[in-house]
């Protein structure tokens, strides 16, 4: 291979900041590392005049992605825009063109995965996107690499910074949902419409990307259950604390058995002694069980202007260390057969729901439960005022999904059940 | 390269067993990962008769190292046998005819890493070592590689399984050290002869390749302090816990500051809400901190025949899809200028010292102290029946090691002092 690299970046934003200021500062460091002499020879974007706090030489920057994409010099292309068009058309293109491409684009990755690898088969060239899940953490090389030798059994992942924000703050708190958003967007923790992120939606892109490393199988978002954490309560928590030992997390589920796989993302139970329960604030942890290894975690900041460069200059230097690298993208050859439905799943549940006091509401409630087969753990009711409607929580047995949504909207409709009756699944 | 790869295997004991196993149970998922036709086409140990409970084709086994060394067909030697000789002869062989190696033996790469990588280096061959440090953790690849862009400023590992399970079970049962001990080596977590682990030697080993790979300077054993976990005590945990809010971990150290490594292995008062405070029992936690990525932690089974084959095989794979790869081990320049003496470390210290409960015991003590401008942050006296002897905690504010180390042979030496008083340095 040729003794220098030249690199590219398209999307001069926070992140592209990010990579501009790590090559500044780390780049002795890189080129001794890699023993090449690595430029970063042109960074593009449409604002190239607005001051991002980092030095880059005025000759660096161009508003042409042509600049990049059709010059033969550049070897590495890092797609930092974001977005699906025209991130897509450029990144298709940079690989047609011979290119190696880095990029953090999750939600590009989820959508078009087919397309985007092909091409960079065809090619004969590397996408690489360690930024894309649980920012600057090592964890899809390590799981792609270092946990090569395993067939890989469950993933579950805190892989949104936002979600774990609000519910540790609630959590350490009692604080309502609605108030600490507020106060995450105030701080710039969470975007001023936070539905992608509270919604799990976010989570649910990066879960594409690690079950396609874990498990060899590209599964849809539209093929899977995904919930967010708005109807989480200081209560819900305060219950999962005191009665259960547990605090709850937002996680991403990815879980193989008997050839059938469990693809889910929802609010959850952990038990505090479970390292993903210490996974608190904006940063992530993912878990991972392989056949050999057993479980593993790793931890880390999720986002971010640097943690996030830090993978994506990391992805540029495995790269010039390996440009003939056999591309695989997890297990060639699947164990998956069949991917689970939602309704199908077997969890414990947490139930809360609010009702008159008035007699017989248990005996009607738990008769409905038990119409479904679900069995009872625990009951607990909660002291109100007189007159006011009674909250009361439930813990069940294992039960089936189908059975539990069945079962709730029955109790939805009993006229002594005011408002909506909320369950999350136990890990 | 060819599109067969051969591997020889030296030593079959656990791990060795564990790694037949691993390709045994996985050797599709290997060969298609890799797209070769990988074999392990020989297994020496001078024991080749005993039932190890993995199936092994008879015709692979041999007790003639030459076997493998001398077999041009060979491309990667695997050595499992541990210890200094003939291990270091071996490997030294191995990569002298032109094979790739993989160990997990620790102790040899900690004492003689300059022989073994300039073989490795002449030959134009790779060493891999995931195993020798955290097991099964992907801890040294993701460190060498995915951080590659960062310069590492902090390591911090819980990386002895059993020195952890011990004080695990002391934090949770409240139980003495020789105690629990005796349980671990009962269960096996602790060797019949425990001094290696619970004296930190272990922990110093390994810390002396994580030195290596975040740092870029080989610090001997014989130039850093370590300290075991014997003296500590259940008083001691329970201090940590109820007036600190905190757990004893034994960790190792290894961090620069302006150019000053400080490389330490000692037992360390860690605070409850860090995620090292979680990693309990025989697990492992290699906390780092980067210049870029900020801080990560790789968490999982440091020990074991199954998570230390992970590694093991994890390491033939990576060495098959790249066998051309520039040996980079650590960062090329080290940023290390000098290696700090323990006497100049600077720490928060916790102190347990016995004494005859009467007057001006206290004024003495702390006027020691204060001859060495250590200040006293807090002050704990427990109550003991009259005319026993009376034990005091105390925390001081940040203090030089050396002047600890003085005040506290003086404290030994007065009249009123009984046995010897305890220090134990807060993270």
């Amino acid at each position: 291979m040729k003794d220098n690299v030249n690199i590219g970046l398209i999307g001069f934003g926070t992140i592209g900041s990010g990579v501009v200021e790590t090559f500044n500062q780390n780049f002795d460091l890189i080129n001794d590392k890699v023993k090449k002499d690595v430029k970063l020879k042109r960074v593009v974007d449409l604002d190239i005049t607005t001051d991002r706090g980092v030095k880059v030489d005025p000759e660096v920057l161009s508003t042409d992605v042509n600049d990049i994409l059709e010059d033969p010099e550049i070897d590495i292309v890092i797609e930092l825009m974001g977005g699906y068009q025209p991130a897509l058309k450029f990144i298709l293109k940079a690989l047609n063109n011979g290119k190696h491409v880095v990029t953090a684009n999750k939600a590009l990755l989820a959508k078009h995965w087919e397309e985007i690898i092909a091409a960079a088969r065809e090619n004969n060239v590397r996408i690489c996107f360690e930024a894309s899940v649980g920012g600057g953490i090592p964890l899809l090389q390590p799981l792609n690499e270092s946990l090569a030798a395993n067939n890989v059994k469950e993933i579950y992942g805190i892989i949104n910074g936002t979600a774990n924000y609000i519910l540790t703050k609630m959590t350490e708190e009692g604080r309502e949902f609605e108030d600490v958003l507020k106060e995450a967007q105030e701080k710039g923790y969470a975007e001023a419409d936070p539905t992608f992120d509270i919604e799990g939606h976010d989570t649910a892109q990066k879960l594409i990307i690690l079950t396609i490393l874990g498990f060899g199988i590209y599964v849809k978002q539209e093929r899977f259950h995904v919930e967010g954490i708005t109807k989480v309560t200081p209560d819900d928590i305060l219950f999962a604390k005191e009665e259960l030992g547990c605090c709850i997390k937002l996680l991403a589920i990815s879980k193989l058995v008997d050839g059938e796989l469990e693809v889910r993302v929802h609010p959850t139970i952990v038990p505090e002694d479970h390292l993903l329960s210490s996974v608190n604030g904006v940063f992530n942890g993912a878990y991972l069980v392989g056949d050999i290894v057993g479980p593993v975690m790793m931890y880390g900041q999720g986002a971010g202007m640097m943690p996030t460069a830090s993978a994506v200059v990391g992805d540029c230097i495995d790269i010039i260390q390996n440009m003939t690298k056999p591309v695989a993208y997890g297990p060639e050859k699947s164990k998956v057969k069949t991917v689970k439905a939602m309704e199908d799943v077997r969890s414990k549940y947490y139930l809360r729901l609010t009702t008159i006091d008035q007699p017989g509401v248990l005996h009607t409630i738990s008769g409905i439960l038990s119409d479904y087969s679900i069995s009872l753990e625990s009951v607990n009711q909660k002291q109100t005022a007189k007159g006011e409607p009674v909250p009361i929580f439930m813990v069940t047995h294992g039960a089936l999904e189908k059975h539990m949504t069945a079962a709730v909207e029955r109790i939805n409709k009993l006229d002594f059940v005011r408002g909506e009756t909320v369950f999350i699944r136990l890990l």
